[in-house]
């Protein structure tokens, strides 16, 4: 795989937001709302300070990252980041690599730390990633999200230091 | 103190907008934008399935609340709400009433449980307020609040089951 991670453009579009469609609509690792319409998934779009990237091969989006500050104010100096691999690339690398990147862009604009808000404690793969690239589990909020298989399972807050 | 609390009314906005910019000028108990616009303060009135309210004395309102579901879809049965109380109005018992009015309506509407997603460990007020209210510090997001006199403090996840 001839993978290069570069910076969301605008004819991107049409691949990530058939991404972003399949990722909410299959309601397993993402706490958005499955009837996110093409317009709502424009959020995946972040202005600066925030950044938002492709994994392509060629032509081809593998997957996508956006990342920022996790909160406005007295919140801004932690970042975070969201990443969606399309279901063919998965279990490729190219989830690590844009994590990877998102890590990197962050730790060079000085961000303290960076924080993952809500990862679904049955997503092992992004749950196991996170903890090799250094990320802790700071605690759980119960059953807080509704899995169509598992039922009710926990969301971790998962934290790094930069 | 002749205080209840009812749905807030259009009319009171120009009372829950001073209450708004002073909490969030201030910098110590909210992780909003300090410069944040009345325009953007509206996000404050929520929109059904969520509620806004005002705890009130005769005309004045000392202090104010939103809560609704925390997150879209998938994570749409927890809950999660917000308070603000007045300068002049604090420990009065305001923000405990308006507290406990927020757990009862997230009970009543079958929420499974409420969670902040971000108090500031430094806000001893809020913090133990919340724990006589059966919630538990599920994790803390180290130095994620900076605070203008006592530098990075953490941030609380905190959450009870309803």
């Amino acid at each position: 795989m001839n993978m290069h991670i570069r910076e969301f453009a605008e004819s991107d579009w049409p691949q990530v937001w058939e991404i972003i469609r399949d990722v909410v609509q299959e309601r397993k690792t993402f706490v958005y709302d499955p009837e996110m319409t093409e317009a709502d998934a424009r959020m995946w779009v972040e202005e600066p300070p925030g950044l938002t990237v492709v994994a392509v091969e060629g032509e081809r989006v593998l997957g996508t990252a956006k990342m920022g500050p996790n909160r406005p104010g007295p919140g801004s100096h932690v970042s975070t980041a969201s990443f969606m691999v399309e279901a063919g690339s998965r279990g490729k690398g190219v989830g690590r690599a844009l994590c990877q990147f998102a890590v990197d862009w962050a730790e060079e604009r000085g961000y303290a730390g960076m924080q993952f808000n809500a990862v679904v404690e049955s997503n092992h793969a992004a749950v196991d990633l996170y903890k090799r690239l250094d990320f802790a589990v700071l605690g759980t909020v119960p059953g807080a999200f509704m899995h169509p298989e598992l039922g009710p399972v926990g969301l971790h807050l998962m934290y790094r230091r930069l």
